[in-house]
């Protein structure tokens, strides 16, 4: 039987390469390849080189590690914003996503990713250790951990807390509880354990409604 | 508000090309491309070069179209394959898919589209003109047209039918019906009407459930 393997290998390369990244099978790999031979010439190139670039050129801020073309991030050259409260990451989108609120005004440190022994991402791998010296030289009042509600992300922020605690500062981490617009019913039950556990003042919730 | 786009040049241009590919959105190219920059810089750059090689060092079958490193593919130049019944289809895959079953003996004829006038893709930028001369050179018998079961494909059947039928040539389709596993109340009512209009004597599938 024919074409159990692809009949060419800039065919089978290119779809060896796609497989690789995450969510996308052989099958949806073929499917990318296929487009792109079908389109313009120059957007398979166009893609192919944006990608090269991408690893080879991107830099990073020097104070909070975010991805960023200039030295100094955005929000790291703000003068509007409180060096006093670091806000810990995973990466450049938990940034966005904190930053589209609106409801921070603090400055970021960008880990980078999660301590993971499973997928060999170690402490060392991650920037923990340049946030220690980022304190050192600059003090800060409060660390505020805005890490995923996962194993990784409990992990992380239990090594922070442990290898900063000699400074000076107050950890805080982002509140767990029920997403608006969420039905009880629904909810795991470790979600709602905790909401119960951590509940807060109702006429808090109001004055926070209020802007 | 920061970050409304992205802080960096080479992370945007790699989202907004990732982003026009089929099925990948703005949120998942951004996925992809911090998944990239978290690998070893030696995957993003294959993955790079392999797209760009790809779409400029991709070579045709000189008979059926069909992707292929030499001048003929395998089934062209295969010395088994019955010259005279030609399998017209859209892409590399459903070659692919056809083989699999190893019911067709015949060679093919890689369309590389299907006419969608909405797409703005006409009988010219898809392999039609080019299987009009083939037949002329090498007479065939048959054709099979083996399209997708959508307006684009049939439109393309039916043009493919009018365009040749100059030729002393019989022309069939696969056949439509019910798949294998299929229950009857599921099935919506024109494949169903189709295929009770098309109905088989029963004996005839107990010779081919034999193989």
């Amino acid at each position: 039987m024919f074409f159990e393997t692809l009949p060419s290998k800039y065919l089978e390369n290119a779809v060896a390469e796609l497989a690789k990244l995450p969510g996308v099978g052989r099958k949806t790999a073929l499917r990318l390849a296929l487009h792109l031979l079908r389109q313009d010439k120059s957007q398979a190139t166009l893609l192919g080189h944006s990608l090269v670039e991408l690893r080879e050129k991107i830099s990073y801020c020097k104070i909070c590690h975010n991805i960023s073309d200039t030295d100094l991030c955005p929000v790291c050259s703000s003068t509007s914003r409180n060096r006093s409260i670091v806000c810990v990451v995973e990466d450049i989108r938990d940034v966005m996503a904190i930053e589209r609120t609106g409801q921070f005004n603090g400055v970021y440190h960008v880990l980078g990713g999660l301590i993971s022994p499973i997928d060999g991402i170690r402490p060392e791998d991650v920037q923990i250790e340049s946030l220690r010296r980022r304190l050192e030289a600059n003090p800060a009042q409060e660390i505020v951990l805005a890490l995923a509600a996962t194993v990784e992300g409990d992990t992380t922020a239990f090594y922070i807390y442990r290898h900063l605690k000699q400074f000076e500062l107050s950890f805080s981490t982002i509140s767990r509880g029920i997403s608006i617009g969420d039905e009880l019913e629904y909810i795991d039950e470790i979600t709602l354990g905790r909401s119960i556990q951590s509940r807060i003042p109702y006429q808090q919730t109001l004055v926070s409604e209020k802007r």
